[in-house]
């Protein structure tokens, strides 16, 4: 079988810029740079993802809204930090038509400061607490780094849950129910991942603490793919959201916020293809099962006959399948749909029809067996969730391989991927680690432990481990 | 019952800006004058809509893209009659952070010149063709006049699929596929409608001719809610969208789109609602069941078990009920949700759980009636589809009787609504006419009849029958 041009294996980075594009998932030619147009594949994975956190949203009594596109500058800049976190990458609107506007807009990189004005519209009481809303829209951040696919644009594909409380401890509990459906949700996308508290001078601005979730991409950088804030009641005075409490008295709301964006599909595709393309987690997988008629002269019409008949008893069953009739060779459909990375392909001919039996084989391990007719759509299921289960074990290794617990910076230098290493809590300390080390600060682990070693660049007492890793 | 402020009978525009805040659609006040905040109620109902055209687009082979929003200014300028009709309605884009662009970017106000340059890269040969794409995304049109909830808004919610085809004749048979669309769905939204050929001074920018669909507004203005536009190789030939053919040779594509926006809620909105409020089309209703238990002190348990029982069995069935039991008058209940437009809502009390009843009411016609528990989901499927007949059937009864057809200018100014009206093929003579009338020309009956009678205007011979109306 012919294979991407670049290898996984040997640069992982050329081989993910191949793939997005061979794959279809989308076209790298539109002419402003890091804005790609999602074409129908890549579209689907990215739907299929986004109904998976709806659902989450749903059950979790989040409500969904959409909020404008425009944000005028002087809504912009009523909190602080944030203006100074954002804007130098945001985008500006001056004219409409012809005319001049008065006031400038931005494009939301962001949706606080669209929101926070029209919470505080919204929040009266007491009774009207917890506000519980999410969004998903595009948002646009003027990149100057190097662009990537789905990893980093300037056109984000993003989601966004913005909550408002009666108190510092119920956003807490907002946090914990996030990290909840994280948990969930990344399960379903075979990822697994690490939580770390992100360091004071790298939260999000505005923030009071951030937690970043992170995964570890094959190249040993990581990626990260979302992020929780607390933002206590930072952004509820600048915004003036606050309600009457049951004693009449009037307070503050503090506020979460939860966010992931397309990156997630930047992780699975970079997590769990292979050389021969993508590999789809079944869940979000556009097409959970390709059925290809292997088909002599003269017996056509009882193999497709078979092909149509499973694929009918797959839909009914709520499984995403395709039957490939195309007049072109069998390993030709093989080559397209192990590309495309459609997690099992079922092959029919007409020795099959006979034995009453169909081929199924996975697309993660290649591996190949006869199954009976008459109970494929429950060894498929199986099947489904065999490959699931491999894809997150494979992709578990991975990250536990290359996550290492260490104490000097000789062993530190020594090793790939996300490393931790006592830090005696000062800026100064971690900077020179990320010197030695070309690395970031990704956080301490979100539930600190206690670290009974000296900092190995002051040589201090440690307060916590801290996580450093070359990021995307 | 409290009903709205304003009486939609009495002032059916104030009515309308009512209600579309009190039933918590969207709210206005977002300071950007025509860009409003989807609230949740108003975001779901959206939702279903666009549920609704997803599977008539994939059941006609559409495939969904996402194009990006932002359009070089050379993209745009590339077809003359577009950049002339659309120029004064975009918004630029200046900056991005500190940085003056190079080149000013705008903001999609429609997606052909997005789309078409990788169209052209997309299409080889004779094989890739059709193409059918679209794609539900905002657009943004810097409207000078008053801005209307949905109906006349800056930042707009819009479906757009676009197509390119062989030749004239095969681009002619998507023109009749998207009819065959659109009847279906507005079907589904009880909304009677007339197609209608637009003149040429006023079809869209670039297209060869554009088919405009209205609907009628119980103030007698109408609606147009969708166009669908031939753009022959207007488009094609500037944009180079060209294929090899079987011999060889290269032509140029024929090009159609096919439009509709918010307005479509305007228009249910408009049509369906009532002085108690919105009435929602079942197909599309948020929550198309409401249950309401009636709770008598003592009989709590036995009323409210069988309002969750009957709500399981609706869900079972895919029908969205909802159980109101919040601690307010079961009147309070009445008065939110006939607000909100449900379509049945149904009283359970103790009586009725002793008699094994609910009581069912019609939203838009009050009728009430007691039926048996055990065919109840049954029932109310039945009862829901009579609830869509007959708002399609007061909603025709009203176009019918709006929409005349005359012969003389006294005749025309007598009228209310739509009225056609020979014509002799002059642009002078139609501006006459609307000068005289007060209204818009809509366009003339898609399948022209022959009209045997003089122009009022000039005493020409009439080519065809004309219409005109006040619209929106």
């Amino acid at each position: 079988m012919p294979e991407t041009k670049t290898k996984k294996s040997e640069d992982f980075n050329e081989w993910y810029n191949e793939i997005v594009e061979l794959a279809d998932l989308c076209d790298k030619r539109y002419p402003i740079k890091g804005m790609n147009v999602w074409r129908p594949y890549g579209w689907k994975l990215m739907n299929n993802v986004d109904r998976l956190i709806r659902y989450e949203m749903e059950k979790t009594n989040h409500q969904e809204v959409y909020f404008p596109l425009l944000i005028p500058e002087s809504f912009f800049k009523k909190e602080e930090e944030h203006i100074e976190g954002f804007g130098r990458e945001v985008y500006w609107i001056t004219h409409a038509g012809t005319n001049k506007l008065d006031e400038r807009w931005l494009l939301r990189p962001t949706s606080e400061t669209a929101m926070y004005p029209i919470f505080s519209l919204w929040i009266r009481s007491h009774t009207d607490l917890p506000l519980k809303t999410f969004q998903i829209v595009n948002t646009f951040r003027y990149e100057t780094k190097q662009t990537r696919a789905f990893i980093r644009v300037r056109e984000i594909h993003f989601f966004e849950a913005h909550t408002c409380h009666t108190d510092f401890e119920d956003a807490e509990q907002q946090v914990k129910e996030d990290k909840e459906v994280a948990e969930r949700l990344l399960k379903k996308l075979c990822l697994p991942y690490i939580l770390s508290k992100r360091p004071e001078w790298d939260k999000f601005a505005g923030a009071y603490y951030t937690i970043s979730i992170d995964i570890l991409m094959p190249s040993g950088r990581t990626l990260q793919i979302g992020s929780i804030h607390q933002y206590k009641d930072n952004f509820a005075k600048p915004y003036e959201i606050s309600y009457e409490t049951e004693d009449g008295s009037h307070k503050y709301c503090h506020q979460t916020t939860y966010g992931m964006s397309e990156r997630l599909l930047g992780a699975l595709i970079g997590v769990h293809g292979d050389n021969k393309g993508l590999v789809m987690p079944p869940e979000v997988a556009p097409i959970q099962v390709v059925i290809i008629p292997i088909i002599f002269k003269g017996k056509e019409k009882n193999v497709l006959d078979a092909c149509n008949e499973l694929h009918k008893k797959l839909t009914e069953d709520h499984i995403r399948s395709h039957v490939d009739d195309r007049e072109i060779t069998p390993g030709n459909k093989y080559y397209d749909w192990e590309l495309k990375g459609v997690p099992l392909r079922v092959e029919i001919g007409p020795r099959d029809v006979e034995n009453k039996e169909i081929v199924v084989v996975q697309r993660n391990s290649g591996k190949k067996r006869s199954i009976l007719q008459e109970t494929a759509v429950q060894t498929i299921k199986k099947e489904l969730d065999t490959i699931a289960h491999t894809l997150f074990t494979n992709a578990k290794n991975l990250l536990d391989e290359n996550m290492q617990r260490v104490q000097t910076i000789d062993e530190a230098k020594e090793r790939k991927g996300i490393i931790e290493i006592p830090w005696c809590g000062n800026e100064d300390c971690a900077m020179e680690l990320e010197n030695i080390l070309e690395g970031n600060t990704l956080g301490e682990p979100i539930d600190r432990e206690a670290c009974k070693h000296a900092c190995p660049v002051c040589g201090g007492a440690a307060k916590t481990w801290m996580r450093f890793a070359k990021t995307y």
